[in-house]
């Protein structure tokens, strides 16, 4: 196989979310109080929901900004990529980017929803979030049929409206939902907490993967509010170990056997790690502890149940005997500031040009479409989906950067962070 | 080389003092106050200082203790192995195990003496943590010439202060001093501050090496009120990440081209992801965070500086060759409950086995040696210094776990931990 020769599903991308999403999707009744855009005086646009205005963070869209002008100031529109929000243009993106599949995360209503958590009035939360999900599905995703694997967001403050929710967007072929990596840290119960059993029952019964992407805890960690930002960007995705450990030792995967979770965005690199440790703990403290994984080890169970997610991890890579090839799958993180686009298929080939056909083939899509439920070649035919072929088509893509004459005046500090709530970095 | 050749010197073990160690080591004027050991009505013994009691937790003196009977409930001195406390013993023990060397970070003054710091009387909190730290250079290091390297404990609220019994226990020959992993955490200044500056730069004139701690932020990461125990013991050491990031990150290294630091107990599975990743973003982020390596790379700044340690690592010690071999060291950890004690050649060769006799010596003796400042083979000779040897030495010693006959009643959840202030379970 050559680099272009790769055929590459993206399990983790982003969309900013245009500004007319609401328009198709949401009932008169509840058009007054639908989240909308507003143009603030420093230019930067912000959409405001509910009294609260939630701006879109450079480093959130920074896919195609020279370096230099990445920072963690608030954006416009017309300062960021189109292909951020427009669905065409992110579709030339993804061809520019040998990309023939993609699911999004969401931007501005947090990554698994906690914005509509919070509303005042949860009976229109609800129905805005229904609305979300439709546009996403409905418009987004079918806009470009066979392009991308549609991920609902569940209403996290009732798990029977959650179950009700991943039945009704199963219903429409939506079999990938995002959910929190640490609900505890949102004031909810925690993955030890039956609380939210019906949620996991309907993911379970409807093949339904759930992903819990990194900082989907709203938390960051912070080390120290003088730490310079490259300190937070660091500790950010290998932070999704706690979330591993939580939900191994959990209830949740012995309870639900069929249940599959992502850990979307979380690396691989340290997995064998985690996984010597967690079985010398089972193995030194089950007695008193009281855990019980049968006859199996813990790490068996982890690897046999969680679909892990990089974007360019080569300490990961060489390791992958150490996990199971079936449940690896990749990720581009287009238009965040950890994404390999525009040369992704450069960056990843150097890490799995060596491996096996089988084995890169399973990493690069026939994961993820085993487990996101996803068939590109019903659309295309499978030669035409390749790096190759996609590049070809996407010739006159502009790709370099372009800069849109702003600079940040002053170093940004992890403390800086702390004045926007509620959003992730990643 | 066969298992029993190896010769190991371990880099991290816990003292459990005994409760007469300030007998002869502090002055007349001072003995009213200085911390005791009193029994409560529960029978656990506990020591006493300014008002606090400090309990002994159960998981941090379990050595010898049955897997069903180790805990978090407080314990006694006659309940644990008395090679916890007394020196012979402790000898015998490390005989016993195959140990030549040990370096024993404390227990009831918290890993770095963030107890004294918490002195009413700062004057008082000085006078006893040098009576500490005489009592550990002087008595418990001294007792056995060749077996201990000895480690200060620095009176963390005054650099100034700090820098002075750096070089007051340097002139006595201790070379490492114990420092916490986040001063953040602990109120004071970060990393990121030159407050630090004058213990920085007596450490490096000493060639004294700063140890830090996995634990000795004083915080612990918890997921969840209702976590159970597994999870904390999983994250705990993974947690050093932050540590080294922080440090990486910070002005310490580049400014202190001379300084060593140690991660103690931080593991080493997670160092070539680590380094994967902060290369990465260094090469992304850094026109405009600033960040400034001159030619290096950030992965090369930390593997040259930092000696990193761990106790059983096998998918660590297997990539080895993606750290510096020069600055790996074994630990123990005795007597703690992720101690391989009394077994710990035969956890380690299997790991090390089929490394060729020059890297297995690095890491079992040599690394320590050269980074600590300590011969073991100055006091007898290097053939009476192998695990065979000091096994023979030692064949009466029972190892057997002995029951004490309390179990407990209920499990362990990770908020039983925060009625237990300022105290590492590691």
């Amino acid at each position: 196989m050559q680099m272009n020769e790769m055929i590459l599903v993206s399990v983790d991308d982003h969309v900013v979310e245009p500004p007319d999403m609401f328009r198709r999707h949401l009932p008169p009744r509840w058009r007054d109080v639908a989240p909308h855009v507003e143009t603030r005086e420093d230019g930067s646009d912000v959409w405001v929901y509910d009294g609260n205005e939630i701006p879109n963070i450079g480093l959130n869209a920074v896919a195609g900004r020279p370096e230099d002008e990445y920072g963690m100031e608030p954006t416009s529109f017309d300062e960021i990529r189109s292909g951020c929000y427009d669905i065409r243009d992110r579709v030339r993106d993804m061809d520019a980017n040998g990309v023939i599949g993609s699911m999004c995360f969401p931007s501005f209503p947090n990554l698994c929803g906690q914005l509509f958590s919070r509303s005042s009035d949860l009976e229109a939360g609800l129905a805005i979030l229904q609305a979300y999900n439709d546009w996403h599905v409905d418009e987004w995703c079918a806009s470009a049929p066979g392009r991308f694997i549609p991920l609902m967001l569940p209403p996290i403050w009732d798990p029977e409206a959650m179950a009700a929710e991943v039945r009704r967007n199963a219903a429409k072929g939506c079999h990938a939902v995002s959910f929190s990596e640490n609900p505890s840290k949102l004031k909810l119960p925690s993955f030890h907490d039956e609380h939210w059993d019906p949620f996991w029952q309907a993911c379970s019964d409807e093949g339904t993967i759930v992903c819990l992407h990194i900082g989907s805890s709203s938390k960051l960690v912070f080390t120290a509010p003088d730490a310079p930002i490259d300190v937070l960007i660091t500790l950010q995705p290998i932070n999704i170990v706690q979330a591993a450990a939580d939900l191994l030792w959990s209830p949740v995967l012995r309870k639900f056997p069929d249940l599959k979770v992502a850990l979307s965005e979380g690396g691989i690199g340290w997995i064998p790690y985690f996984c010597d440790r967690v079985d010398w703990i089972y193995s030194r403290h089950h007695a008193w502890t009281g855990q019980d994984f049968g006859g199996r080890l813990p790490s068996e169970v982890f690897l046999e149940r969680i679909v892990l997610c990089f974007i360019d991890d080569p300490s990961g890579v060489v390791n992958l005997d150490r996990m199971d090839i079936d449940r690896v799958c990749w990720e581009s993180d287009y238009p965040h500031s950890d994404s390999t686009w525009p040369i992704s298929p450069e960056m990843l080939w150097p890490a799995v040009g060596d491996l096996n056909d089988d084995v890169v083939n399973r990493v690069t899509h026939r994961n993820a479409m085993h487990h996101f439920r996803y068939d590109p070649f019903a659309e295309r035919p499978r030669e035409e989906c390749t790096v190759g072929a996609l590049r070809a088509s996407a010739a006159d893509v502009d790709v370099t950067p372009r800069s849109v004459g702003r600079r940040l005046e002053k170093k940004t500090g992890s403390a800086d962070l702390l004045s926007i709530p509620h959003k992730g970095m990643t």
